[in-house]
């Protein structure tokens, strides 16, 4: 399970360089394209510190653990089946972040993602304790000090700050103003995104 | 032989993300533009949960062998051929799911790949037990236990499941109501999906 | 050097699905365009058999050593240079395979690369003879054994084949044929192929 | 940390091969167009070569080590971001390596981030010998050869030979020519990149 599991991580963790995008079409200036697209570094940042916070916290956890339970494995699975999917929302977050109610709806899709990371790594040790499937000799200190640290509040500090930015969404207002300054700009745009419709197809 | 198969199921698992796109052209709704990708949440669910209980009868087979032939080698390699391939009809599920013909197609194909991964975990199982490669001191229950879990009809509850789909195309129905119903709705493309030819190509 | 290459080529083989293009506007006759994409079927079996193969020479190589030299390393990263290079010319050949001069141009490209493959982990066994990084009790007979399994002839048996294929191009005229037949039929593209440039463009 | 750090080691250098583009419609003189993307093999070598040297070290490293703090394991983090993220730098320097201004934009990227890979290897190193994270039997020896190996000075020289590029930008300059000789050549698209804007969505 833990070779598995690290596996997992180490792939979803290296796939986040393929959501970013190389800019076409700025021969002019290619510095300004590249700084126009910090959205895409930024969700890029967020996304590896975040699976790598939950690699750290599943490493604890298999590390107190000497068996596991079917069901044990059930959740684990369910777990790497979030963390697996977090590059799509990072795209979506990239992609839709300075426009106006989209960047609403992809950084809640965004948040989401991120709080169910935190929250089944969380359940997980809960319930491999519930279950016993520490060795005998560990101390409850050991426990208690793993459970603290698991506290969801203190996992779910990522998402809050980005849920926040639904309120406060100042991060967004700045691209906008950017682009907005720039009207003849090149159009970044992300790696893979397929080509939008041709005006002309609706002719 | 245990290492590289980890790696192999830990791989096509997470490469199962790159199949969903992200809508294109959606500023104005992006909420109905996701709604509406679900056969690709759907298709990537399914995936990633076959993959994972393949990999976990994998597991339980390799736990009781002790050694291995060159024939198991190359059965072990022809199911990793098999379990990497799927990612590809997963696309094409999503794809074409909302079509009518083209979506009977697609699930035939798909069920036949979720089928070859059963039938050849199944296939390795009994090709170890008869070869007799487990450990001596394996108990003849434990064999046993393992052959009626890795019993073909248990493990092909999925692909049973999605080619009943084929006769009772209700969930595409549903779909192609729901895309009768807006048929103005931004298009919604797969994530790497090439751009369609031109209409004006055809001049 | 083990886990690391291991994961290579776990890699390496499970990226090869991302060159099978899904076909794109066939809603007509899906079954036809995924039939006549049967090259980049061809080509995923023959990479994802040919780097199997390598692999389980790799296996037996490392089996046998109980050190590695600093060039021994060095080689060995040469190797999965080589080995993590065949995604590209097996799209390439998956994509020029029906046409007549390009295609052998593919074709070559394709075989020099797997003749690469195999001369490389032939010489890392070589080289590791010569300088005697084998444990001192390894026999004389099961290095012969292994010099004999990977001599050049018939780990080459792969490039040859395929080689063989530039001077009888039966297999692509066969496939001119059918395309020859159906001129109206839709266009069958690799999965991220970028779009061709628009007709239109250069207007 | 090993395992996890091997992993994404073995999956960025094997991610590389997909920022290689298939040339489009070159069915007249394929072997010229898969010439003319000479830029694209040769970041393809320099970052797998990179991050061949760099896991080197690493394990040369983690070798030395027998336990880690959770300051070690967060700079661990911090060089796997960086060494993940230079799939993006490799893929805009073969896309821009033939233009005038961005070929020096993204030569100086690419340059900072192998810069980066090299710097922080070479810090990790130094703070697990200042925190003594070694075994109590390692003899100053090792950890001074070590030193000496991990010297900025020894890894730098990749980054220090492609910034000279950005002063002495004689290889573009010879693309260029090159290029500029076949003014009708077949455009060379790098794989995934999206299609430009069609000049006739301006209109």
């Amino acid at each position: 399970m833990e070779a598995f599991s690290d596996g997992v991580f180490a792939i979803a963790i290296t796939l986040l360089v393929l959501e970013i995008g190389v800019p076409t079409g700025s021969e002019e200036d290619l510095t300004r394209a590249l700084l126009e697209q910090w959205p895409s570094y930024l969700a890029y940042l967020v996304s590896f510190a975040t699976i790598g916070a939950v690699w750290l916290a599943h490493v604890a956890i298999t590390e107190h653990l000497d068996r596991a339970t079917s069901t044990l494995i059930r959740l684990n699975l369910l777990l790497l089946t979030v963390v697996s999917f977090l590059p799509f929302p990072t795209r979506l977050m990239a992609e839709y972040v300075r426009e106006d109610a989209p960047e609403r709806v992809a950084t809640t899709v965004y948040g989401i993602n991120l709080l169910l990371c935190s929250l089944l790594v969380s359940l997980l040790w809960r319930f491999a304790v519930r279950e016993g499937l520490m060795p005998r000799d560990t101390s409850d200190d050991d426990v208690t000090t793993l459970t603290k640290r698991l506290r969801l509040g203190r996992l779910a500090s990522y998402p809050v700050m980005i849920v926040l930015g639904w309120f406060l969404p100042v991060l967004s207002v700045l691209a906008k103003i950017r682009a907005a300054e720039q009207p003849g700009a090149a159009p970044v745009r992300p790696f893979v995104r397929p080509a939008r419709p041709h005006p002309a197809s609706r002719w």
